[in-house]
């Protein structure tokens, strides 16, 4: 049957209310790029409470938690392989016997939020329970748990529509009322930017990442292959109108994928540049390292606060890439108050020197400060270009900055 | 994240195992088209517990459950206006205080099986919960409740895929564990039929039915505009490959909606042509009317076992139109044993004096005896053309008998 006219225009307009009231719990929840952990880079299934614990307490031994790193996230594998006899998703037995309500507890006791991981499709992608039919229980359940981040995965979804499918879950979250961060991994094959604004604060842009510079394996990539993708997906890239980051903006993000900064398949420059290409992206930064044995030289890349301050810009647009030439690449970022960030890459296998002529920039009106991020020096005006020896797949990371 | 190959092979083996041993519960529910009495009709909104006793009894008394009308479902709004704190549905509490147990109790114990309405969207066609993101939770409910039948419509879906929509009730009610008759109203706008067959018994073609013969009101048409439609869905219809109908079969029909039989838009005549057109389609036949009131003529017409024996014959294939002209209308329905239905319809304003030459049913192998099933008579034999004088927009109906 269908309804008579008035009841329709009636329910639209009730609905409509609600919905915005509840939506407003949501908003400001990411008005810059989330920041945390995850386990997944890592430990993929190998995780237990122990490991979590252990994680939170070096994050603020060494510096990560105030360096704004506070979402400590849980990926797949953390639940039992079956529902409970209500259809309750529940913690891993072995892995989590203290349970997720008192983990949660541990993290809030220390300063951070609690994220965790589902699935729109029937299982999560290692094949543990989907919410596929169950959006709302299980909202009501990462809720009631103390949960604040939900990263949500694509695996299992068959013809599901995924507009539909991550709707299902925002609605869940609202209607349970915790204010939780809603994580769209659906790796960007409906175009996501084009409809997550209002769905999610975030939203996978593109297939997993892997610890190399431009390997390719199976379905993961390497951080620069990633970064490449990036500026295929959307065109034009002119500076005005720039690809994928149009879409981009405080309370919603592109996201291409979590850090593998300080993993063994990359070196320290490899790192620090992926470190500085995510921050001109506006990524969220999910560090997936074991921050338990992180080095001296990984935690000053994830720590920097110049850098950290690119990436959280209270401006929000996410930089794009100016020129792309054999060896080199230059990217640019507007930040707030007229400063800029540029990053120049050697796309090379061997130390390069590389120069920035900021003449060319023809988008920055007036004379900058150049402060070199990586550095840790000033290195004069954009009068005059910027040189410097690069290494392989290295970067300078610079803030232009006004006088 | 992904996973790798091997445990998506381990799992994809493990759910269809799972799967083929609980569907196995859900076959053989529907092997003949399901027969029942549905509130939607005549009451609309005005159900409440005392009218479906009342319905029950009536049923009893009037020959109707003895003649195979055993499902007695509760269409939309019999549900509260919001769901509980857990979020489940909950009866209304003015309409059915006692509760839907103690309903499906009653039914139960007078031989009925009892039958509910959901709906795929955010609301139900007339602004109800709907169990968008809530499927297992209230498969769970029906279960809990004794229900045997649920009729799931399609208000409310935005972008949401139907067959995904569908599987997940569907996997619900399997997880739910009580045989579930599963009625599929998304008034094929997908063309359910290609998809449907696995996922529930029976599948909505087309749009809303109301009480006349022809008229088209907003979203509502008379039955033999439904008919027509039938007939315009799929082609070719050439009796070896008949439109619509090679998609229906023992456990997967085909759903005209319901029937008008009885109510005040239509004739006797066409009531009796609606209701033996349904039975060539081999249609559910879920009555529409008040029975509490129903005249002799009209419970002749819905008891009538010749007519019946037609819609449920145990070979279970649909017929089809096989000559239209102006002011006539000829269709037939193979049976088991090799018996034939034809319907011969007047489409005329006025009584018609109208002929079948069965010489021309090329389909047809050897000669039959000719069961003239409203008048009650035997009528010769195929070898002459049968002749009757017809009443306008009414039916003759006959079978077709080996010797």
């Amino acid at each position: 049957m269908k309804h008579p006219l008035t009841t329709l225009l009636a329910l639209v307009a009730g609905l409509a209310a609600a919905a915005t009231a509840t939506a407003q719990k949501f908003e400001g929840l990411a008005l810059t790029p989330p920041m945390g952990w995850n386990t997944w880079n890592t430990f993929a299934s190998n995780i237990h409470e122990e490991l979590i614990m252990a994680t939170a307490d070096a994050m603020v031994a060494n510096g990560m938690r105030d360096a704004g790193y506070v979402y400590i996230v849980l990926d797949d594998t953390w639940s039992a392989l079956e529902r409970d006899a209500d259809g309750n998703l529940q913690a891993h037995p072995e892995k989590f016997p203290s349970g997720m309500k008192a983990l949660g507890d541990y993290l809030h006791e220390r300063g951070f939020k609690f994220g965790i991981y589902g699935c729109a499709g029937r299982k999560t992608c290692a094949g543990y329970p989907g919410s596929w039919g169950h959006e709302f229980q299980d909202a009501r359940k990462f809720a009631e748990w103390g949960v604040d981040y939900l990263k949500y995965d694509w695996c299992h979804t068959d013809t599901a529509d995924p507009r539909d499918a991550y709707l299902r879950m925002r609605d869940a979250l609202y209607a349970a009322g915790r204010p939780i961060v809603f994580s769209i991994c659906e790796w960007g094959q409906s175009r996501p930017w084009e409809w997550a604004a209002d769905v999610g604060h975030l939203w996978r842009t593109t297939g997993d990442i892997t610890d190399c510079y431009d390997c390719v394996q199976r379905w993961e990539r390497g951080w620069k292959v990633i970064l490449d993708l990036q500026y295929s997906l959307v065109q034009p890239h002119d500076g005005q109108n720039n690809g994928i980051g149009r879409y981009a903006g405080p309370g919603h993000w592109n996201d291409p994928d979590m850090l593998e900064v300080g993993n063994e398949g990359l070196t320290l420059a490899e790192s620090r540049a992926h470190f500085s290409m995510w921050c001109i992206l506006a990524a969220p930064l999910m560090a997936g390292n074991d921050v338990t044995k992180a080095t001296p030289e990984v935690l000053a890349i994830l720590t920097d606060p110049e850098a950290i301050a690119i990436d959280q810009d209270p401006l929000g647009k996410q930089g794009w890439r100016f020129r792309a030439e054999t060896g080199r690449e230059i990217w640019v970022r507007e930040l707030a108050g007229g400063d800029w960030a540029v990053a120049l890459l050697n796309t090379g296998d061997e130390p390069a020197r590389l120069s920035v002529d900021f003449s060319h920039m023809w988008f920055i009106e007036g004379e900058r400060r150049i402060r070199d991020i990586w550095k840790k020096r000033d290195a004069g005006t954009t009068a005059q270009p910027f040189t410097d020896v690069i290494e392989p797949h290295g970067v300078a990371l610079l803030r232009l900055m006004r006088p």
